[in-house]
């Protein structure tokens, strides 16, 4: 079923770069198909192809765009048995997740179809003309929001579905009415191309330009950058390691005409136990915690890297029922080797950091790629910027604040994070109040007594946050607000009603929400 | 009244660096009171000012910002003769001209005030929780967008009121809620201090805290670059030259934190001659295109700097009346001497380019900054990159095509652009149709038989567009969608009723648009 070729618009072609293989992390075995390295030749024709496209796809329609992100999600369900073999393989990911994962990707689809249709997304406004105003008359004047042009997308490695190559980035992306060039990441080529291959059907079904989408494979900073830096390409999103983010918006930055990056870069989403929720659940949430902490080998974005509290008697319950958790852990599969790798180095570099004390470790497990939990704690007053990067895996820092303007002056202290959770009873809602403004500047999402693990996919959603969690607070990866990232508005002065785009034509014919002269209306 | 200095918060305050004085550009007089530079002790002072007072002021409700809006056009209007006075020195813009931007910048603020009330501008969005959704429950999740922080703005020196000291960057950045450093314009230094002065009693009588406004005065790449890499700055809003505006951003990208900079730099606002149009009309829009182009002595961003038609006997008659109409303008003031010299410069160069052949020349005027139109041709065949350069001032550029195919060919290789205008009769839909998707994809603002001077400010207006015409497409720095740039999306996740937000909380008690699982609602 697989070639191990990539997908320039309708053509499946072989790279021709070096081989490369994924591999199963829990033996260490490649897997077969090799695929071939793509090149500057690649690029170019995929985003030819996407810019040739952009025109066509553009000016489709809502319904026809939402029909096309349903018969992706349906061609991805029906490859869903093949689609969690090869992922489980290429990922270590138990099957449950993956089954769950392909369900979060066909809804997330699902999800920009129905916002397509509901055509808020088209940011419709009308200023009526004013032929009577004084001194000047007023122009009529309206506005719609259009797509940026072409995309690149980056697969990330712990969402081998939901943030690949059909995952969040590319159904906003393609709802916007922009084109995507996927780059597969090596850790998934198979469950890549397998996706792909939906895509690609979806693309001749719907009978769309073959430039639509593409698939490439390459070797990330080299083909990453081509792809940013070609001129074609008019936006870009990533989920990944920070330096890797950070690389992308430069190059994008650098380019005669910079273009908007979108990169999810980095997190320890800082946990904040407040005093009365330690003194009377301290052990509860010791245990709850370290569930978060090492669901999916602690390989979440949102994974709790960082836990704030003040000394006490509940804090030391919280730290030895988390430490037991630890304890009893029996590790997980990481990702990759390479994950595997960086994390067995991140981990030790946090524990030998001036101050950090490891209060326990989990067992790592017998996996090729493998990786055990821990537990390591600090005092706020050695609290120190180093102590924040992020060591992606299930590895937690707790710091132990000698009182709550410690713990402030810490929370303070703290780069942008995707989540900040706080955990509080009532009789902490004071202390809470105080804290919410601060976490508000540091943080995309809020959560109250409950873990930042799991990202609920819906209107409401931030995944997002300031910089570093992400290049670009000003919006979100996950949720259907995500569409607006590939969209700019423009504005029709005086353009005869023939030409105008439906959305904007007098009766409204499309029947969505618009601004009329400032005010919401169905009319 | 004008004494000279700062408003670094509370403080009127005297910089220690070179004294400057604004000029008459009409005599090229130095105009008193002399204004010393500030330099990096004012920057961080006034950042340090902004930084405290942004939780304070980002905490005050719709009605607050409102009010306070409210009283700085008060205040304004109650300097209008001293402003106006003041202007007409520094600027040498007439009177009428000036009179009329005070009305358009307390239009500004009070359409700010409008969209704070009217409060969908909180982006607020409510997924209720399911608790019994299998196979896991959903949490209550809510959305609103909160300030990004400090706000860096440029004064521009080509609209002393309506994009300075109190223009549209700063009306919107207060109107989100972010404290606003801005930088005065060199050129019109006792206007701004002027304006700076009416803000600041607002300031007061609002009871808001100090740090919610300051004036700066300083070296503008020096302590521009201070502004945008002091580390309190979130955000900035710049009206100016590419060079400058590239500069900015270039800083702004370089930060440990990079922040977003929406510059306004270049556009030379194509306007494309539709056959029949030409034909039934050619020298009636000649004389007419010319008083676009000389109005305020083409010191527009929106100042119509390029033609495009295809050859023929209308577009004869179109040369011969705009090269009459050339000829017999009288010249104007220029904003500054430094401006003047520039345009001069540009004129000659753009003139001396291959193929272009001078058709008609104005007056330059008696004004020591004076500036005189003039009206270039060249064969579409010889159009080339260097010609879209824009000349800031009453200088057009006629390209003659051989076909239409050629003009779209000259209209694909443009740049990005603030507006693009097509002058057409009903004959000429079709081909119109066919331009239409091409402008889109150049300009943040198409309009149809008319002029692209005059940015109305209202809710749909769209100033802004792709890469030069500004660093961000996605956006506009005029109309009420502008306060969007200065926003991020929060999540609260399961946050109890009683921290929540009041426009996130149960009920709506503000009254306001939400999204309620995806559908617009009052309730």
């Amino acid at each position: 079923m697989l070639t191990g070729e990539m997908f320039v618009g309708a053509a499946r072609v072989s790279g021709s770069g070096k081989e490369v293989r994924s591999r199963d992390p829990r033996t260490g075995e490649e897997l077969e198909p090799g695929y071939r390295y793509g090149g500057a030749a690649e690029v170019a024709r995929a985003a030819s192809l996407a810019e040739e496209a952009f025109d066509v796809y553009r000016a489709t329609d809502s319904e026809t765009r939402a029909a096309f992100l349903e018969r992706i999600a349906d061609e991805i369900g029906a490859l869903a048995e093949p689609i969690v073999e090869r992922a489980v393989l290429e990922t270590g990911l138990p099957q449950a997740r993956l089954t769950g994962e392909v369900g979060r990707t066909t809804g997330q689809l699902r999800l920009f179809a129905a916002t397509l249709r509901e055509g808020s997304w088209h940011g419709a406004r009308i200023d009526p003309a004013q032929p009577d105003r004084t001194p000047l008359p007023r122009a009529d004047i309206r506005q719609r929001r259009v797509p940026l042009g072409p995309v690149a997308v980056f697969g990330a490695s712990n969402f081998p579905l939901a943030f690949s190559v059909a995952g969040g980035d590319t159904a906003s992306a393609l709802a916007a009415g922009c084109p995507v060039v996927v780059k597969a990441h090596d850790a998934h080529l198979g469950t890549s191309e397998l996706v792909a291959s939906a895509v690609r059907a979806a693309v001749v079904a719907c009978g769309l330009p073959e430039g639509v989408f593409s698939l490439l494979v390459g070797d990330g900073p080299e083909l990453g950058t081509r792809l940013v830096t070609d001129p074609r390409i008019q936006a870009a999103g990533f989920t990944g390691s920070r330096r890797a983010g950070l690389a992308l918006a430069s190059a994008a930055a650098s380019r005669p005409q910079p273009i908007p990056v979108y990169a999810e870069m980095s997190s320890v989403n800082p946990v904040v136990l407040l005093p009365d929720a330690l003194a009377s659940r301290g052990a509860d949430l010791g245990a709850a915690f370290v569930a978060s902490l090492t669901l999916g080998a602690g390989q979440f974005c949102t994974n709790p890297g960082l836990v704030l509290a003040v000394e006490g008697p509940g804090l030391d319950e919280f730290l030895f029922a988390a430490a037991e958790a630890v304890r009893a852990d029996q590790g997980g599969t990481m990702l990759t080797l390479g994950i595997a790798g960086a994390y067995a180095s991140g981990q030790d570099r946090l524990a030998g950091r001036p101050g950090v004390t490891e209060l326990a470790r989990g067992e790592a497990g017998s996996a090729a790629a493998c990786g055990g939990a821990a537990l390591l704690t600090v005092d706020g007053s050695r609290f120190t910027a180093e102590l924040q990067e992020e060591v992606f895996g299930a590895t937690s820092l707790v710091v132990r604040c000698a009182d709550q303007a410690e713990l402030l002056g810490v929370v303070r202290a703290l780069e942008g994070q995707l989540t900040a959770t706080v955990h509080a009873s009532e009789a902490d809602e004071p202390l809470a109040a105080a804290l919410l403004p601060v976490l508000e500047r540091k943080a995309g999402r809020i959560l109250f007594n409950g873990w930042p693990t799991g990202v609920e996919v819906g209107h409401a959603m931030v995944h997002g946050g300031p910089f570093p969690a992400t290049s670009d607070s000003r919006t979100t990866s996950v949720g259907s607000l995500a569409i607006e990232r590939f969209l700019r508005p423009v504005a029709y002065q005086d353009v005869p009603a023939a030409l105008l785009p439906p959305v904007l034509r007098d009766g409204n014919p499309e029947g969505v929400w618009r601004r009329i002269d400032g005010e919401l209306s169905r009319d």
